[in-house]
Order: structure tokens, then C-alpha cells, then sequence
């Protein structure tokens, strides 16, 4: 049986699902598990304080209940598209099938690329909050630095002016903190990744990108 | 004008709410701020999962807000009483006051009465839970062990048992794990604090008298 | 019984405790326990070095042995109202009373207002004790960074060249080290805070009372 | 085109190759990158010593450099299959490709699964050894024990006995370290992880599938 | 001109200066650094409470400034032979010279000979000061164990009872704690390093052996 | 019998070797160990990436295992001259003798000179190597701040390039990281420790002189 990942949009900005999406598309297979992106309606705009996040946790449980009881066997894995990690281990709870959030498996993966771990904020306000989930993951030894792009989540579909602050910010970590990979720190920068990358020389990690890809292995093995 | 210290109960049993407002008494003065304590109606009887933290966030943070808005400059602080500090960084961007929790300022308390410290959680399902939180308050050096009753929070209304539980953790606290400073991880256990103190023969710390001590001082002082 | 917080300056600068002591107003309450600020004769003008630390550290131990000789009973807590918490360990073995350093307070209350966790410092050169003393609290995690002010203890009664140099290490912390909540490193600041609270739109922290705060609930609790 | 992703067993042993090979299984997918296992002629029977690691280092590279020079594109990514991850950094400096050592990504899926890992060695001198590891990944916080077999590589084709020492190792990072997630130790416990998970009621992650999961998605990205 | 190395017993039991005085003989050369061991006349029997400490700082400091005065550049580095470094940073503002403690000259030669590091403590209650120290050190992550032996420095006369406790308390801290090297904590023990080596099959590290090993060195380059 | 401390440039560059074969010269007494200085002929000019670390690994072992069956128990201790510690514990499992790496012992040295330690690399590449080791040792909370030269090994023959390269990144680390104690975070620096430490007004620690000042000791204790 062909097993389906689902990968949440926390938030309702759809520009932002469609962005990942096809981002996603070199991870789908033939015979491979699919890959189905869903925005929650119920989601803000964007995911950017703490309230946000709690907003659409149950939300996120009750989807993913859902899309649990409908597909049975069939769900394989599910991705929680927000560098927030919101809902995560509630999620957890309520399935027993993985359940991978995007700050997580950008920053283990951006472990195995670099050593001193930057990561690219969207507002100045995010960092504490992810600062505190990086102390919850035991990793504030290696995510060493977080520079803010100061743009909201709805304004990244300006692509000219993401990619500047993106640009900006990328030098800072680079130039400034030292550090040696990059982590975009929000699911709406996917369409920058490889751009950036190539412009800073520096390993560039989509975090989105990067918990899809665990959740293959994770749907093909069953645990 | 007199401002009120809330100290709020996110699990719906009110005999747990009903032993820390006894427990609270020491800290009621005449002329200083009053303490008033609610259960939260729609929590569960304990919480005791991550699904049960979410689920009452949302409440506690309408709750808070319905409680500023209607008592103004006279509510001085809020403190969430349960040991998991649910929504406590949503409540946090919820009101200007003050916002404690107990599990946040019993860690801070108990970093102030010993070096190593050490906790006895209800159940031992919550220890990855605290250890997240620990994780992301950055205590992880200090708070060295935590040991499980393995009881539900409802059934600590069983003295008995219950006492008998805290001093079989507290002995391997302090006799296996080396543990100077103990603190009670759920807020259900505050009638027996004293009797464990003495028990023991190390400083227990009751984390709603912790996180309310420090409510009155950011009442008066105003931030 | 009403009892009494002793609030003991280190350093023989009066201009600092009666700084601090106009700042604990706001913690004296009718019903409440006493806040009497003292000023150990035998201290240096200010504590800036660690032979100032270790010089003022028996002159405490026996100050607050004849406090407690004294009053018995009636004294409820001692404040160690320095920013190198001189003494601190070994006054509380002299006393069974609760014991509280400014220092420790004031980072403890800190992370219950921000996550980045800023100093000011005076000097520069206290900032590697300062650096031993939050190593051993273990809170480096959350304590990301310190700028000195360039100033003695005693120069602080200038208060117009002391806010000067706050706002600049304040902009410093908050706009280079991206911290979100600043902790004043010195007694003698007391004036400034809400000051420098305006000023930065970034929370401050006045240790001195931060610390009374809480000697003020655990008075009330007796532990 | 078709990738392939290398998973290289550094020891001589082909038991163990054959044995995780088997393990593998579950994520050779029609259209997938192909998973070719290899074993290093001039490995040691097992890697037991930091002389091992470095005896096997230079082979290592050179493999890898004369599969990249072989394949070109068609090499999608390496996996260095022993758990001490000989080489690991040298390795990437001589590809391009994606390289994970299994050490690493067994630690890193481990974080996805529970929050306070185990780990269960081969032997008791491996456990300084893998310390080093973890403390270079950052990860101490999170990897908080690890409890030997006592067995030597070459014994692990005793399934029966080694069936023993897991269930008993495992009990003990269960029990008495309250571990919530056990990482298997070496490359050759593959065939043992579901059983053990069964066993034990804790999840189990095998760390060869994890890298090799892992190389999966980062083979399909391209980066 | 030969210089002299002054290690100094802070506390008045002049069999522990004497002990160490015969384990340091192996540091003595005819060309080399004179060693000179002194015992604070000052000094309480044994160094037990943080009251201890404090109460040979400024002897210390002042037995330093003396000897600094009296031989001028003949004096080479001073070992404050006490495993709580009572009064460390003080001397060392107190004179240009080195000056080391055995608790971290100890501390740092362990990290040398092993991985995980375990401290055999006289009391329980050393323990808290200890990781105190350890904190302020930043070397918690590698300090994993104290066990005490639960003996007065006084008692360790008793060379008998005092080899029993060693070996418990070393076996422990083998077997429970898995640690690779072992501290001996106190200046009190050094007659039993090697017969306790010998006993463990574990490297052990005398501290003040290790102290002055380092002075050595730092006498001879002048910094 | 005197024994010989060896200590090895594992890098081919001799101008390396006879520079701190020179600043050695102070730690060489009339009755104390010979040190002799050796260069590894296969090495590379020098140790810049993790392959030349691997590189000389397994001729270094060699290299100690030759020198220890030719001198036996004249072989006192063996120093590893690379700032990358290449082999450390490869070599440690060679010989029972002390093996001690500079970097290890630079970093170890600098604790006791300081409290917020700043390392010069040569070249930024350089700096995740360093991290990976200072996380293997633990001491990633002291060592807070890395500036490169941005120099190769060979040219650091040009005095006048280096030190203007040094005083660069030293005044970096002392007023932008504020930095109280640096190590040359390479072998071939060693001409410049003095000039640096005066020019900086900061304690600057050469790690070959650290390295062999420790083995000194360690030599003459036999253990």
C-alpha cells in the first residue's frame, strides 16, 4: 500500500503551502510514498507569537485525528510546517504514526551539514520563542546565532525583497556569528533555498524540505 | 487600591485548588495584594499529558484576559498552578502583569535553597515533559533527577498514599541521586511540603507558595 | 510577630543604599514584613574586585549572625544587596533564615521576564566573576551577554553620566546581542530602572528588588 | 537518473553488512535511490578502539573517493555504518555528496522519538569514546546514558546472547535511567530493533536505518 | 636563580601537609623549582563548610603577599592545596605570579586522562560546593560523579578506614557511574593515589600532585 | 634516569618545529626531562583540513609506538604539536605514557588565566574543527569566541604578516567578545606569545609551551 505524508500549513496563507509544495516535488516517487501538502484553514495568516502557535495546536490535533481515522494505515507520516514546531508533541500524542516538526529536522539535519548553526528569523520577536525550543531540543551548544529578516509571514510572497533581507541576514550569520550553515527559520523562504545557497557559499538547509525528507525514511521503515 | 493575585488551577479538581489556597494562607497580609483561587471549570481532573496542556490553553488565556479586563489595574498578577505551565508563554502576551509558573519559579526557588535538584513528578509520563520545559528555561545543569509517585493527580487526594509516595521519591532523591533541594512537581501536593521537609531533612520547595511569593513582590513592585 | 528583611549594602557607599532603599518602597506594605536597609561599615566604597568580594564576606557572616542574635525570631530574611553575591554561601550556613542575593535574584527574575538574559555590568572587570557566578548557578545558557558601563561604584551618583552609559550598554545588548530582557549588575543602578525600561522597550530588572520581592514571600512562608 | 546510496560497513564483518543490509529492506523503493551495501576489506572484524576508527579512516575516504570517481552523479550519497562514525568529517571533505555517519543520525532520529535517550554499547570502552562524539554533536544534554552488552562485534552473530543483553541493557536505561528512547549502539544490532522495541515499550531507532532513512531524502534534494 | 613553588595547606593539619609534602617529592629536581609546603597556621583542621573557605581567604591572600614580598622573583607559583580553591581568584589578583587550585588543576588533568570524570568527596556535603565550583569552571559536562566517603579530613589519619572508603566510594563511581578517571577529592588523600590506581584499574589523579605538576611549568616559562 | 618528553610537529614545516623547539628552551633544566623536538616527515606543510588530520594520524601512532620500543621507560611523555589534537587518543592507546595534545592543554591552561577564553585560528576553516574538539572536551562554555588570521601554516614564517594578523584578531576577541584570556590556536604562533600578551594587555597562552609544561610534570610524577 502506497502510504501518504501529509504536510500541515499551520497557517492559511496559501502562497506559502504552494511555495512548499513544490519545493516537496523532488522528494516524490514513483513508487514512493506521497507527499500531500494541506493548508489549516483555521490557521492565522501567519504563525508569529506565542499565541499563534497555541491557536492552532488543537486545530493541528483534530486534523491530524482526522486524516488518521480517514486513511488508517494509509497515513504514513505527518510534517508540521512551521518553524513554531506548533502542536508538536500533542500531535504526537494522538497518533501513533511519526510526526516530524520543520524547526526540529531543520536544525538536526543542518547538524549533519555544518557546526555552528545559524538560523534566519522572519521577525525579531520569533527568536525567543525559538530560542526556548532549541533549549527544550538540548541544542543551544550548536544554534549559535538568529538574525531576524523583520518581515511578516504574508509579506515574504514579495520574492525581491525576501531574497534581500534573506541575503542580508545570511551575511550576518556568515560574517559576523561564523557560522557555517544556514537554516531558513520559517516554511515560506522554500522557493530561496538554493538561491541562497549559492550567494553565500554556505550550506543552506529548507527546513521544510528537510522534515519531509526524514518522514520518508520514518513512513518506509514504520516507526 | 488592593490588587489580586489570581492563582489559577488549569486542572478542574478542586480539592488540588482547595490544599494550595490552604497552603497559601501564609502569604495573605492585611494591607498587601489578595490571593484568589480559581479552578479552571473546563480542565481535566489532572493534567497529566501534552494533549492536556494544550487543551487548556486556550481557557487559561480567555480566563486571564476576561479576568483583566474586568478587574483592570486591580489584578496584580496571575499565576498557573499546575506543574506543567500550561500556556504560560501565550498568557504571558496576553496581559501586561505579571504571568507565573509553578514549575518555572519552583525550579527558580529551589536554585536559591540548594545545588542539585531534584523533582517528584505524579507520573513518570511527565518527566519528558518537564524535561522539556527544564530544557527550555535552560535549568538542565541544575536540576539533575526527577522521580515519579505514579499516581494520577486525583488520586493525591489519598494522604496516605500519597505521603508514602513522596517519601519513597524523595529518599532516592536525596539518597541515590545526591540531591540537596527538592521540589514537589505537582501542584497537589501541597499539604505535605512540610511534613516531607522534615521527613527528609531537605528543603522542599511547594511551587504555588514559590510562584505566588514571587506574584506578591511583582504586584507591588509593579513589574 | 512582624518581622524584618535586612537588607545589608556590602559597600560603604550610603548614596547606594539609600538608592535601593527608596526603590523598595514599593514593597513595604502596612501588614507586611519590614525592609530595613543597612550599609556594612567595613565595606569599600564599592565591590569591584574579588578582594573586595572576599573583604566584606566575614564583616556579612557576623552582621547577620548579630541580627539574627538580636532578633531571633523577628528577622525574616537577609538580602545580600551586591552584585558579586559576596558572602552568599556562607552566610547561609550561618543562619537558618532564608538568604538571598542579588545577583542570583536578579537573573532568577529575569527569566521569568525574557529569554536572552542581558547584564550591564560596571566594569569591565567584573564580568569574569560575574561569568563564575552564573557558571556555577549554571544559567550560561540563558545569560548570553554582559557590557560594562566603564564606571566605579561611587562615580554612580552622577546620575546623568550613569543613565548615559545605561541607554548605551542597554542599545548594545538589545540591538547587537539581540537580548530581550536586561538585568542592571550593580546595587547602585536602582534609580534607573523604569528609566531604562522606557527607554529600551525591553523589560529591566532591578535586582535589589527583585531580591526583596522574594524575601518578602518566603519570610512570609518561613522557608 | 537513478542514485545509488552507499552504506559502507567500516568492519570486516560480513554478518553484520548482511545483517543491516536485510535491515534495509524496508526502504529500497522502485523508483528510489538503489541502496548498495559495501564491507571494507581492510577493516578490523569489529571497531572497538579509537585505533580502529583511525585504521579504517584513510581506507574510508579512498573508498568513497573511487565510488564518487566510478559513479559520478549516480552516487546520491554515503553511509558510514559503524557507530563510532570513523571518518566521518574527513569523508565529507572528499565529496560532495551527502555523507551520514550512523552515530549521528541515530542520535538525531532519537530526538524525534522521546526525549531522554539511551544508548546501548557494545562495550564498556566504547562508552568514552562515543562521549566524545556526543559531546563534539552538542547533544550531552539530551544523550544522558549509555549501558554496555560486554560483547565484542563478532559475538553479536549470537543472536540468542545478544538478545539477552539487550533486553537487560535496555531494562537498565529504562528503569534505572529513565531513558524514553534507546539508540542501538553498534551497526550490528539491526536484525534485534523491532524485538527490543517490543520488549521493552520504548521505542528503539536502529542507527543504520536512521542514516540511511535520512540519506534517502537528502539523495532525492541533492543537497 | 632557582624559584620556589609554595603549595600551601589552608588548613592546620599538618599530617595532610606533610602527606602531600612526601607525594610531591617525585616533582622535585636538582635544577628544577624548589617546592616549598606550608601549613595556615590559621587554618581550621579541615576545610568542610563554605564558612571554611572563607575563613582562610584573607590568610591566604595575606600568607601570599608575604611570601610574594619576601622573595620577590625567588617565589615562582603558589598551589592552594585545598580541594574547595578557598580564596583562588583573590590570590590571584593578589600577586602577578601563577597561582593554581588543586580542585581545578585536578579537575583539568582528569580531562586529560579520561572521559567521564568522577570526584571522590570526604563529605556529603562538600557536594553542593563543589558543583559550584565545577559550574564556575564550566566543566559540569564532564564532572559527571561525586560519591563521598563520608569522612572528616581529620579522620583521614586513619589510613585504614580511609582505603576502605576510597575503594567503595571509587568502586561506585566505576561500576554505578561508569566513569574512566577518578579525582581524588581532598589534599588529604595523596598517600593512596596509586595503591587506589592499582585497585580500581582506573587512572586517579592526586590534585595536588597535579597542581604543582602544573606550576612547575609555569614557573619555569614566567607566565 | 632522565627521561625524554618528544615532542612532535606532525605537520612537515621545520621552521614550525624550531620555532617552538625555541620557546621550549625555558622548560629545559639541568636535571630535569630532556624535551626533543621531532617533525613528522610524512606530514603535510600543514594541519588545515580534517583530512591532514587523518593523514598523520596513523604515522604519529607510529611514530610513538617506534619511539617508545627504542626508548622504553626513557620515553617520559609524548606532546601531539598541532592545534588540532590529530590522534590524541589513537596515541593514547599506543603507550602507556602521557599523551598530551596542544589544544586540549592550550584550552585547559587558559582556564586558570581567565575566565571568557578567545581562540586565534589560522584559518576560519579551522573553526568547526576546533568546535568539534572544544564540545568533545566540554568546554564549549568557556570557550566563547574564535577569530582567524586567515593565514596558512607556511606563511606564517612571515613575522611581520603574523603579527599584524595576530594583534588584528587579538584586539577582536579583547573588545568585541570581551575575551579575558586567548590561545594561539596554532604551533607555528609560538615566536609571538610575548609580544602579543604585552601588546593585548590580556594573558595570551602558547599551547605547545602549555602542552609540555603539563607533560613535564606528568613525567615526572609517571603517571
Amino acid at each position: 500500500m502506497v502510504k501518504t505524508i501529509f504536510v500541515i500549513n499551520p497557517n492559511s496563507t496559501q502562497a506559502v503551502t504552494d511555495a512548499f509544495d513544490e519545493a516537496l516535488n523532488a522528494l516524490r516517487l514513483p513508487g514512493g510514498p506521497k507527499i500531500e501538502c494541506l493548508t489549516l484553514a483555521e490557521g492565522p495568516p501567519g504563525i508569529q507569537s506565542q499565541m499563534d502557535v497555541e491557536q492552532v495546536t488543537l486545530p493541528l490535533v483534530n486534523l491530524v485525528k482526522g486524516l488518521d481515522a480517514k486513511h488508517g494505515a494509509g497515513a504514513g507520516a505527518y510534517v508540521l510546517a512551521c518553524f513554531s514546531d506548533p502542536g508538536l508533541h500533542a500531535v504526537r500524542e494522538a497518533t501513533t504514526k511519526p510526526v516530524l516538526g520543520i524547526s526540529e529536522c531543520g536544525a538536526l539535519t543542518a547538524l549533519t551539514r555544518g557546526h555552528r548553526v545559524g538560523v534566519i528569523a522572519i521577525l525579531r520577536q520569533s527568536i525567543p520563542r525559538h530560542g526556548r525550543m532549541f533549549g527544550a531540543m538540548g541544542l543551544t551548544e550548536r544554534v549559535v546565532a538568529e538574525v531576524p529578516l523583520g518581515m511578516n509571514v504574508v509579506d515574504l510572497v514579495d520574492a525581491e525583497r525576501t531574497r534581500a533581507g534573506l541575503l542580508r541576514a545570511g551575511k550576518a550569520l556568515r560574517d559576523e556569528h561564523l557560522i557555517d550553515v544556514v537554516v531558513l527559520g520559517c516554511a515560506g523562504m522554500a522557493a530561496h533555498r538554493a538561491w541562497l545557497e549559492e550567494q553565500l557559499g554556505v550550506p543552506v538547509v529548507e527546513p521544510t524540505q528537510a522534515a519531509t525528507a526524514m518522514a520518508i525514511g520514518r513512513t518506509l521503515l514504520g516507526w
